[in-house]
């Protein structure tokens, strides 16, 4: 089988113009097939300021109330995957920004409000990623680019996890492409001592995951990340990655087995 | 040959929630091949003015500085272009939205200072539209969604004209199947009287058009379009037609001949 890799670059990647630039050119050099997931959160809260809609974060998530929904189609859809997408044709990338609607790609239902109403937030159902869009797409030479906005198929659209996109997308091809993942952020991978880049821990598996977190010596962000991790290994994908976004060229990161 | 059905649609439908849900309800039951292109200026302005950017407007034309530029990008190619296609999936129509980045395919250059500097606008380079990219989509059943900003091949995104980018694309797919061109806004055609509906022009010819020019009888808007209209018939597409958003299933419409 032919190898896909699968990138996802967060926020902070997104906001730092250089960081930015040198992982795209890097990206575009990449010879096998690929797709990208990008977040943008931190854009959003820069424009949900300009407008004088205050960002509410509770335990790390986003309550998206209607205004904020709109802006954040606006600037995931709108603003960041299309400027991803003009950057890398640049460098002659042939890429294609996706949100969730645009071929009915992937969809999701609003999530059930229990003590916590998240407002627009979806829950992506794997089951109806169209892998054949994807498929038909990578296929014709395409490199697909998505945002983090998904729909319900009933018009209405809600604003979803990059991280779990990228898992997700990854888990559906495995019948169809060796598959690597990688996460990518401005960590060069998950480390011993958070101020000691020295301390990068290269290799980590499930049991050592646990040791770190009832230590309570691992980032909270990066909780999610190893979770997603160990399931997407179970479900068939080969490799995953966590990685400084400036070294996909280079073997430097932390690998999750 | 097949027939493909051409569809532009402006602000004034986009800024009125009865007449898009009429029109995109109606556009997703037609069974030939389609592709919608949209504006969407109306909303803009108005983010705009929420984020105290004031809209310059000199003859028709946007004047588009930066700022302006990245607010057209997150409402053009995300808010809008999102949820109209969000919509089409509702009612069964499988839409793809699409930037002139989006696989390449539609390049344009920025337009050249003479006497105004209209800033972020390009104009479209008709040879560049990537019909391979279109056709591959409308052949795997899926409808393209064109928002109107298109991209220079070197990282740069422009804001140019959705009649433009309506008119281009048919005459790029003559040889490919028979085009049918659809400009729909808030009138039901060309009207002898612009207060008086019952006076609607049914057929239109240039030479009877150049004369409603000199009596000055003819709507400012409407001028464009139909000097498009007249070009893209000779460039050998089928039909041209100018109508109302809710009368795409109905015989009243201005024919351009």
């Amino acid at each position: 089988m032919k190898t896909l890799k699968i990138y996802k670059i967060g926020g902070e990647i997104l906001n730092n113009k250089d960081y930015l630039t040198n992982f795209l050119k890097k990206f575009s050099l990449i010879k096998n097939n690929k797709i990208l997931i990008h977040g943008g959160g931190k854009q959003a809260n820069e424009i949900l300021k300009k407008l004088n809609i205050i960002p509410n974060i509770i335990k790390g998530r986003r309550i998206t109330n209607f205004e904020t929904l709109e802006v954040l189609i606006s600037i995931y859809s709108g603003l960041i995957n299309k400027r991803v997408v003009a950057e890398l044709q640049k460098y002659n990338c042939n890429a294609l920004g996706l949100s969730g609607c645009d071929g009915n790609v992937i969809k999701g239902v609003k999530r059930v409000i229990k003590k916590i109403n998240f407002g627009y937030v979806g829950d992506l159902d794997k089951n109806s990623i169209n892998i054949e869009l994807i498929k038909l797409l990578i296929l014709n030479g395409i490199t697909p680019v998505f945002s983090a906005i998904i729909h319900d198929g009933k018009g209405n659209l809600l604003n979803t996890n990059a991280d779990s996109i990228a898992a997700s997308i990854s888990t559906r091809l495995v019948n169809d492409f060796d598959l690597e993942l990688n996460f990518c952020f401005d960590k060069i991978g998950v480390l011993n001592d958070i101020n000691d880049e020295k301390s990068i821990i290269e290799v980590i598996n499930e049991e050592y995951f646990k040791l770190l977190v009832n230590k309570n010596m691992i980032h909270s962000g990066m909780i999610p990340k190893l979770e997603n991790s160990f399931l997407v290994l179970k479900e068939g994908v080969k490799k995953v990655f966590l990685r400084h976004a400036k070294n996909i060229d280079k073997n430097i990161c932390t690998k999750i087995i």
